[in-house]
């Protein structure tokens, strides 16, 4: 394993303190917590907290700041943050007007965030929770029930975000994060397997001339592997299960979001970008919200996924292109 | 090879399709050839230009748009443009209050660039270059007389695109630049080779347990090979090398970019940042800019640089806080 890292054990509480220290204008840390909140918190508001395990940045701490979310919670890398760190940060979090907790699909995270959402509304705290279950690769999965929870999520914080910074209620922004998500899926591709600092070694291996699709964020099996193929090949395939699921029609509006899982470079997900583009045209569709970078990462993996979003209402559009402040949007 | 592209000889052209098309409100492509130029260009600005060979994105034309660049001429994979190409992008990018021309200290570039500014000065078009050469590795270099430029560069064009976006006149930008280029420092360390696609395999290589610091961000050779450190160690060597050059005192002012190589997550580039933080901390210096990710890498080269500047004019950190308006800053 070559890292860049001091003992494996420190890694996660040493990340936050240099993400702290590099961006103390936007984000601070709750004591020597796993939590990053933003500096900008307004009264009156509805607070977004997300989180996960560590190993997905800048997700979801490099999304914290006006517009998105109003803390992150860090868990060890790959691992559920704990429900009382989780009700920390819904108590640091809460402006009077609720909290919504935005819940990658893994069963670790949805029983810590909702044992938090109970703890919570004992202090009479205003709770809602969003599951979001984004990657169309497979049904269950290693640590998943239904389907797990990848890159949408960061579209999931923008949107709601937005809103809440727009003043909606937390029914509002409940009911929002309701229709958006069905309308949110994503696929993805590995090249190589991602390695947990602690474990020393990476979680699955593919050969030098093959490649997974479907792989999770967390290493979790996808659905097929292949030899490696060019790009367009690799669109194809993607394009082509996002079809299947969102059956669309000539001229629909769709967001999109190539996102890099770690270890591949932007030149790589621009070349993807070109393949989507031209699979997209054919179909017809208006693709009016386009982003590419590293947004939901599984920590060194190489490959990338491609999320895409039917923008059935143009108030989430201009959700998708409000200004924020944070470190990674 | 592991790549997501197709046809490597394609690769340039295909990923600068896909950025304009991923960012086509803010960017344009001139024609088909490598130039990258801004869709929000003020008539009496004067304009910076910069580029180079291509593999180090988001540099450079992930910086175009206003507050920073007016185009970016991307050359073939390390390799530079033509001199046709820059004389287009300078053509395209002038208007009316003349160029400046951002060149990183190859000497491909530099020929290059200086003939095109002649070449744009036979069409009466004023043009200024200035020369970054702030990798403090090695004097003279495979394609270098002199230090070479890397991930300094990104600061160049920010504080020389806020002062022209603010009205400076090309003589004071150019008065800025060469005050500003001695002030900024950069050493790196790679943990692997980068891989150019047409080749197909890492221009160098080192052993499983080894690294090397002040390696070139096209793989040209460092100065010392080691067995693999803890973060802080390769902190310590870096940050021991910048305050040599630097010759700092106690209460100077600095700004710091951490610029991964492209296959370093965020979360390592994070831990060092805060293995830096400590070291600048004993030093007693004051950061009132720090900034972290991948701005000028390496294709897919794992590994990171720390880039400080001292700040000896407080406008150049106002320069560095302006609002921008780009693709990656």
């Amino acid at each position: 394993m070559k890292k860049i890292i001091n003992q494996p054990e420190n890694v996660v509480t040493e990340m936050i303190d240099g993400l702290v220290y590099a961006y103390g204008d936007l984000v601070t840390r709750i004591d020597e917590s796993g939590i990053v909140i933003s500096k900008n918190l307004e009264a009156g508001k509805v607070s977004l907290v997300s989180g996960g395990g560590s190993g997905h940045e800048p997700a979801h701490a490099g999304f914290v700041g006006k517009g998105m979310l109003a803390a992150a919670v860090c868990g060890p890398v790959f691992t559920s943050p704990t429900p009382d760190q989780i009700l920390t940060a819904i108590q640091e979090a809460d402006q009077g007007a609720g909290v919504l907790l935005v819940i990658k699909n893994y069963s670790g995270d949805v029983m810590n965030f909702e044992m938090a959402k109970d703890l919570a509304e004992m202090e009479d705290i205003q709770v809602e929770t969003i599951i979001v279950d984004d990657d169309i690769a497979v049904e269950d999965s290693t640590y998943t029930a239904g389907k797990r929870g990848v890159a949408g999520t960061v579209l999931v914080h923008k949107i709601l975000g937005a809103a809440a910074d727009n003043g909606a209620t937390l029914a509002e922004v409940k009911e929002l994060a309701d229709k958006i998500v069905p309308n949110i899926k994503t696929l993805g591709v590995a090249l190589t397997g991602a390695t947990v600092p602690e474990v020393g070694h990476a979680g699955f291996t593919l050969a030098e001339d093959e490649l997974e699709f479907g792989v999770g964020i967390h290493g979790e099996p996808g659905y097929r592997k292949t030899k490696v193929a060019e790009s367009h090949v690799l669109a194809e395939e993607i394009v082509g299960k996002l079809k299947e699921q969102f059956n669309w029609s000539k001229g629909d509006n769709y967001g999109l979001l190539v996102n890099g899982l770690g270890a591949t470079p932007l030149m790589e997900q621009f070349v993807f970008a070109n393949d989507v583009r031209q699979l997209l045209e054919k179909e017809g569709l208006t693709i009016t919200f386009k982003k590419v970078g590293d947004y939901m990462t599984a920590i060194d993996m190489a490959g990338l996924s491609l999320t895409m979003i039917h923008l059935e209402d143009d108030a989430w559009l201009t959700n998708l292109n409000q200004e924020v402040n944070t470190i990674a949007w």
